[in-house]
């Protein structure tokens, strides 16, 4: 647990004033864009003031917003989102203060698996809901159900295939979460159902949008409407394999936008040539990765494909901390092209992710992948590591 | 430590006879090569007889032997190697038996660090000497320093830049090393000088070495002589970034050459395009890495090169486990492209060479680097890994 929520806020606004000569005004909101005049309209949320401000450059940064289901309760006492700091610092003052006993988490994606450790932690009986048929929506269906597994074991009622229907309340303080089939006691609901990019102000000043509905950019981050950029949850990216617009809110992309936007703006030059899709969470001492397209892209894509799925150990058999570990490759049948991967397993399984969205981002086949020379010590890992086995079954396959 | 020392035998000679149906003879010592008439001589270690065995197709696989100075005392009573499972029972045996309190480690690779942290963990007071004025010779003198800071905090003496001269015996029995510099108290002794390949056999058959005094072998494993493979530590192989033979005696890399040996013995088709040189080992809590070319090596190629260092965090910094990491990158000046990679730090530092192994494998330049979709989350790294710091970093030096 961490004592110091400060540790969090990566750039204070006088860091941003003091340091990099940037004037960061907080509690300033802008209502609308006006690209034709190359202005924005701010409101100072501390006087209500409002005004034009003109600019040369502009740089659409909104973000992501939370899905709030449409439903009576969705705004009652005990009911949390965990987006942003503010909402952590509500959340946890909750917990202290309230000592609920009974957790229920709507949605088994990134942020709902997090939350479901974090609640056990502090002793909760957690209950995750989710509307589709298995957690991690990001994961194929069998790798998922090694996570699903894991949180049974360590007691997480889990309600899949299961939507949110409403909220049983009391004096506007949440009693029982109903799904459609089913009624849960909960002390607290934690809402995690995904997010949706930020884009009403782009849209309202006719920036276009692309066709996962972000704000469309190209690989200098700029949309198309000129002077200004988009970088970030609210703006679309590339993704490498299917060659196709993507929508992927997570930080290392948003970082990587932003800064080829920041050098663009700049006058300088740079790309971004796009992403893999790589993901990576922990579910108490699981570790879950992701990288490429799952079997339900590939399938959408229509492309075929071959599955490689190998069970063995993060380390040396005899080391002792070696752990269990699922590598799972998918590869383009004929070639061997290397299409994704994905990866469950104690700890020390996670990272080799970034083997395979390494080799995705070099375009190896399964075949090249068998020859990796990978780090070898007893201690970090098998002499073959479960990825090159994998590798090898699924060049077999093609 | 590891309570049943079979655990370490990957496959017994049963195991070979019953499950693969290959006739694995113990306890026969092969002494004699005759390729003109395809036979070995082979003399069986119980009962002292000898014969010519006939060959289809013969695979070397003599692996490597232990570097022994020849000096007196070197056979002594308390001087031990750690080249083999026998040795390592012996040594077992001996730390268990006569609880020695002073151990002297010849030779600060590998071997020796790792024989570094099972003594100090064992109580023993450790000195290294080592003849080079560094540890780990495969590290750039920068990145040894943060080993020899790190055993040097945990009580080991270092003697850098020293030879070993000799033993001081009694009763046949080690009491002291003799450097050129200095004697020092030893109840125990461990040779980790090195290995060389074990040609001798090859050698005398007129089976032809390459330039680094291995076996020489095609990309198929096939010696020069007709009918004659060689794979393991006893063979060159093939270093991908220099693009000359090399002789790195590693498991990984024997593992993967007995494969394409095996597959092209029998018929069928593989091809060993080469390795980049990665190789980890863990001394205490630090992690220590390398791929590619160090310093040296890319001096001695002559060709110009760019070097970054970034000190950074293995996991988010606010992350209760987080750790320092050092990463070095050297890249080809101009073109950018990554020619090496070094990593020393703290528990989850050290796999990261597998991304620069994968780097080093598609040829990506330090520019191609920056947009490694890497996974990313607080439990396993910072948004910016410290690797994509340094190439970002590397690039801005290009």
């Amino acid at each position: 647990m961490l004592d110091d929520i400060n540790a969090l806020v990566a750039v204070t606004p006088e860091t941003f004033r003091q340091q990099r000569a940037i004037d960061a005004r907080i509690l300033h909101e802008v209502i609308a864009i006006d690209p034709a005049r190359a202005r924005v309209r701010v409101r100072n949320l501390q006087d209500e003031k409002e005004w034009w401000e003109p600019y040369d450059k502009l740089l659409i940064a909104t973000g992501a917003i939370p899905i709030r289901p449409p439903l009576i309760g969705v705004d009652a006492e005990g009911v949390y989102l965990v987006h942003n700091l503010p909402d952590a610092i509500t959340l946890r003052h909750a917990l202290d203060q309230k000592r609920p006993k009974k957790g229920v988490i709507v949605g088994g994606g990134y942020i709902g698996v997090e939350m479901a450790e974090a609640l056990l932690r502090r002793g909760l009986e957690v209950t995750i809901v989710e509307r589709a048929p298995q957690l991690m929506l990001t994961l194929d269906p069998d790798m998922a159900e090694l996570v699903a597994r894991e949180m049974a074991e360590q007691g997480v009622n889990l309600y899949l295939g299961e939507g949110l229907a409403g909220f049983d309340l009391k004096n506007n303080s949440v009693l029982r979460v109903i799904t459609d089939k089913r009624s849960i006691p909960a002390d607290i609901v934690i809402l995690a159902i995904g997010v949706r990019p930020n884009t009403s102000l782009a849209k309202e000043a006719g920036i276009p949008l692309g066709e996962r509905g972000a704000i469309k950019v190209n690989e200098r981050m700029r949309t198309e409407t000129d002077r200004v950029w988009a970088a970030g949850d609210c703006a679309e990216t590339f993704h490498l394999i299917s060659r196709r617009p993507a929508y992927i809110p997570l930080a290392t992309i948003a970082n990587k936008q932003g800064r080829i936007a920041g050098i663009d703006i700049a006058g300088g030059s740079a790309t971004f040539p796009g992403v893999v899709g790589t993901a990576v969470v922990k579910f108490s001492s699981l570790e879950i990765a992701r990288s490429g397209l799952q079997e339900r892209e590939i399938e959408g894509l229509g492309w075929e494909y071959v599955t490689a799925k190998v069970e063995g150990r993060t380390r040396a058999g005899y080391y002792p901390t070696s752990g269990k570990i699922t590598v799972k490759l998918l590869a383009a049948k004929g070639s061997g092209r290397l299409l994704g991967g994905q990866i469950v397993g104690e700890e020390g399984a996670a990272k080799r992710i970034d083997i395979v969205a390494t080799c995705l981002q070099a375009g190896f086949t399964v075949q090249e992948m068998v020859h990796l020379d990978l780090g070898y010590a007893p201690p970090f890992s098998p002499v073959w590591d479960p990825l090159l086995i994998a590798a090898r079954q699924a060049a077999r396959l093609l």
